[in-house]
């Protein structure tokens, strides 16, 4: 049990983080675990609030696979696939819009609203926030050659305008947004968030970008989750890559971390999103949850 | 054939009217035919953006009926009745919800960008800007009483925060608002779009409230199309409808106009969404486009 | 111990109260033993720099008696005495202003910049923050009569002038004001600290005076540690006075509460500047410290 | 006859120009047949008034030697004239001041006014505006010689200080400016209305500078209507010079429009004045109105 | 001889003036003897620059009767008189704008300028700063009936919109303002420049108006000139007028004085334009200097 | 005597000095004999608050040795000495700051208030306007060899964070700065008033530093009043230390001279404080009074 004294203490704890934060834009990918259970959702969106109390303000990014795919299901969309990857045709791409836009983004603007926080939702599309070109995918065909294959609206970012954003954090809102970018010919594309997440932490200035994952972060060995590495340089993560130290789904977001270092971004974050508050404990906190990378 | 100098003859003529309006605002419902024809579409969108650009401040607010009920077909999704009404539960809400602000508010966004506007979408959830309360609907038991039923997730408007519309607007964008509101539990309920309209129109102190509808404006006698009323007062209508000339649709878009213009709204107008820029007519010309209702 | 969930949960715990303080001005008279522990000190400033860093406004008014009765006894200084009270001389004044604002104010402001915080320090003759009125003493004449007695420099607030206090609020400064203050011939008072914190207080429009005693609040029942008083209105001020419930150094202080109050000072609370971090127990937690005396 | 839609269509067609121009500068250099005849001046100013509204800031720098040479002649002045150029004594400066800024100028700034726009007149005096140092005029004696011959008050701009003219357009009215420079003494001087406004022009960073002239444009053969030459690079300009094709009060119009480019201005216009509109059908449309020189 | 100590004490005695009149706006009519001598000018006009200097906001409204006259002269204009009055018709209008506007206006800009001061000239066509409705003369006919007659364009001020003053003192400069004011169709009207002034004044919330006379201000007995008033309550000048001892040219200053009053204006003053620095004595010091009439 | 005329010329005179000065921050060093005659006193404020009024941004950095000695025997502090210089130890650090805080700061603060400015008093502690380093000594052994000596809290300054005093002075008012700067752990450490002004002349950008001495200026024979240097390049001084013209305390008064210099302050003054207003002479007129060093 905690006394008066005790809470005292963990406030007053908390003094130099808040400092340390003050003012400062820190962008969260929000994803995994973390969007599925009631409880981990209160968590990070009052995680959210509290920051921006406290001075400094959070910039919402969130993924959505699984929703997409219940949705595609219930309309009993057979999707198609190219070398392992679904295509995202036209019907795929609104599917996947309605799911982002219409359902996630708004869940998350109406919990922080009701947590009292203020949360405004943005897309790509919004003020042309994220204009992207098309991606395509290096397959091998059965005589042995690559080639290109279409596999739909699935984009990169191109350029990133984030007057919009910057806008609804100086009216003291939250600004949730979703991974769709808008193409030269005004259609949209499916972005990956942890890529959107990146970008926009690289054009805000940002001096924090954290990504909520399903693991407790980067382990030295996986089996032992005592090696739990806290803290690593951005030049020594090629070295744990070529080692297999850094495989699988993990690559991707190590190198949205490296990409917005490489743009300005202070430190970025690989956290465990199954651990409810891990975003508050990085902050407010110099407990070691999950792995730092810095430059 | 014009000539360069009609050319220069219309544009000089349309001063007047762009010094009337410099400067307002003006609330357009964008619904029914309007949205069906990628013309009317163009049309609609570009009247929007040149009205931005001569310095006046449109604000979209869409309905999207067709599309939700086309999008619950797909899914299979059964409805049921009460009173001869669609009893909209959480599925069907959620349903309603990404069609709304995932398809169709997207979808006008991007064509606005398209143009050269710079749009942004909102719904009621974002910084709370509409807020409501559960919406009852009277029966008549098989006793011959009359009772409450509850037809779900439907509400109507209790309270307007208009704030973020008026910073979208400031930064030199378009505001696209789709009808989804608030309620005190956090919860999303349904609203109609010209309630929707002639609330906010009525929160931003506009000029100016238009709603595009699939006929020509308020007939005196509908079989002639020579009869169309071109201007009422407000205190001329309970007659009108008295007399059975304003029924069925009408009369609830004839409602919105008189709130709109008890809460100061200085001119309403019910315009034939059929037309291709029946809004710029509107504006920028004095021909009888439709039926003005004033006070 | 504390595990780190449990430092997440307090966190989390302090946002409502962080919310309902949120832009609101807080004036905090600090005197008494908080002044003499090195310990208690730094658990004020802590908490003064807190409150300011999560986007409140605190104030300081500081007292300073003993401090002047040892500078007084170091110079050899012999006070008079008029009716149990200490004269107020030129000399006495001069040194009560150098103890006052050059050496208690300016440690205050020293510890708080070295906490972290940015303190300036404020006299009353700074932009003539306190305007005073000379202040009478009645005394009884050997006859029997009464008659006024000069007790020299000592004054009463007759006006405030709070422009430069909030200045310094709004470059994210914390104020820290010595109860001193200007007649209107230039000439310097002492005046009471808790009144001119309290004065300050109305005049800032503040939510809340906090006053530091050596108490725990008002007692019921002095003998009786339990019988602490957490809440009262200021209309049951008055009996308990009356029954001596409240008496002695007690009254001058609740009376200096039941004036902010009149002046729209929101609550006003008499804490126990013996225990640490008696403010932010207060301010970010609904434990019982001390008195809250409310309207 | 123009239908509605034509009408429709026209405005439509004009929004690619509008949104071109937005907030962009233009310095439209006003003489010649423009200033005589009552329809063209209502049609110059006319486009002003519309082009203010559309977002741009237009800016008047007017000529007036007819006016100047009528009143010299009214008040029985005998004009000096000094290698073929008449010298502008103390006498004819101060009716050139009078007729500029006191007859013209007010003139110009009615007819806006009463049109619906908001103009307010300025000199070179005014805030400093334009600096001159004097002009010579090299002469052959009877000797062979050449020598400096005193013109009196005719100058060269060397500094202009648009501060005020700036001022004005923020204001949202119409800046209205008549070709007098003060010198070094505070003594003004006779400035050509070309050379006034082209070095405006690149002092403002303006977009566009436009001479409204008494010919169509530049013409290839100046005896076949269909050889203008619509538009023509600023290193072009030399050669036509030199075959001839530029020759006579063309060239120091081309010379402002030179200097003009090379100080930032985008591009260049020598339109005819004698069309109705042709500033606006120039902003406008992509009609071929004159000859536009640019980079 | 002034020693530097007799330098000092004038400068320390100006500064309870500089205090009283710091951040006010003064308006001067500039007419008669003062606009004639060339020292006379550098020393109203070296007070205004001086005022602006320490903080005050003066304007300056000039006439300039006698250099119209000798224009009509020199152009050879016959003038109709009516009722004893001269009939400005267009011709004569055309005139009075040149040279109150052309010339007058222009030098005073000049002058200021010289001096280093920065004025900007104004008329009242500019923003629309003076609307006028004409004005009628009342005659007798032959027959000795009253009739109203015809005398041109001489106006009354209908409205002032003082806003292009207010923006032309804020960015630091000195309005100079001729007396000529707009009519309904957009036609000049010359008006009388202490009506000019004193309307002006009241507009702009001034806290003086002066204007200078060629008389040494209200005497009791014209005769003796130990018999000036210094001061006078404007409810004291009915009497004053009633007995002859203010009459003539007189009259129609000292009603400018009351209606100025009677709209906002603090003081007002008469003072003698033919002492050098008059208007500088009477704000920086309490020598009598003319009469002032106040409330 | 002087006459109304008389008093004219000589303000108008001041007006090129008011000119050149306005909108310029000119740091006085206030000591020495002006700080004990109550008439000098009133004759420096007074200049400063003129100097405010015309549109300057006084600033001024008092000393107050004799006051601290005074203090010191009042209480039998016994003062120890190293190499001849009284060693500030921690009590006569705390006797210091209050003597220059708490009584001769604020007696500044109140009698400028008194003759109608505003003032606010500053000591190095508030919002860290001074940071220092400690200060040795460098003292002879008896046996010859040097070594440092610790004279306790005397310091030098390290860095100045002016933000402060800026924002003091563009409210209005006119900053009063104790010479006592902070060290990195938060004590106070006593400073050079001359240099804290020199420092602070240099970190606001102040056009001039002005240094109230009890001695005319620099003289070239200091037995011959006459021999006064009017002014001097900051060149030419080390060859007048090296003849010995400039020496003892007049040394380093030149060296604060002479940084302020190399770090932007345009000119600087050693003027003789028992002149009555010889500040104001030497700002508003061209009389040589005291010594000016400029680069």
């Amino acid at each position: 049990m905690t006394t008066a004294q005790d809470r005292a203490k963990i406030l007053v704890e908390a003094l130099p983080y808040i400092k340390k934060f003050y003012g400062k834009t820190i962008v969260v990918k929000y994803g995994g675990h973390a969007m599925l259970s009631q409880d981990l959702k209160e968590a990070v969106f009052t995680d959210m609030v509290l920051m921006k109390y406290v001075g400094m303000h959070p910039v919402i990014v969130h993924g959505g696979g699984p929703d997409i795919t219940a949705m595609l299901q219930r309309i009993g969309k057979r999707s198609h696939f190219v070398g392992g990857l679904r295509v995202t045709d036209r019907e795929t791409m609104e599917i996947a819009e309605m799911v982002l836009i219409g359902k996630i983004n708004k869940e998350i603007v109406a919990q922080i609203n009701r947590i009292g926080g203020r949360a405004v939702g943005l897309s790509g599309q919004d003020d042309g926030l994220f204009e992207a070109v098309k991606k395509y995918r290096i397959v091998r065909t059965p005589e042995g050659a690559e080639e290109l294959a279409d596999i739909g609206f699935v984009g990169d970012i191109s350029k990133v305008n984030p007057e919009i954003v910057t806008a609804i954090i100086e009216r003291g809102c939250i600004p949730v947004v979703s991974p769709v970018a808008v193409g030269a010919g005004g259609e949209s594309y499916n972005i990956n968030a942890d890529h959107a997440a990146g970008r926009l932490a690289a054009a805000l200035g940002s001096d924090k970008l954290i990504i909520l994952t399903d693991v407790e972060g980067i382990m030295a060995d996986r089996s032992d989750p005592s090696s739990l590495i806290s803290s690593i340089r951005a030049d020594e993560i090629a070295l744990l890559i070529e080692k297999g130290v850094i495989d699988g789904g993990m690559i991707p977001k190590v190198e949205c971390c490296l990409d917005a270092l490489a743009s300005g971004v202070q430190t970025t974050h690989i956290l465990d999103g199954r651990v409810p508050h891990s975003i508050l404990l990085e902050v407010f906190t110099d407990k070691g949850i999950g792995t730092m990378v810095e430059k």
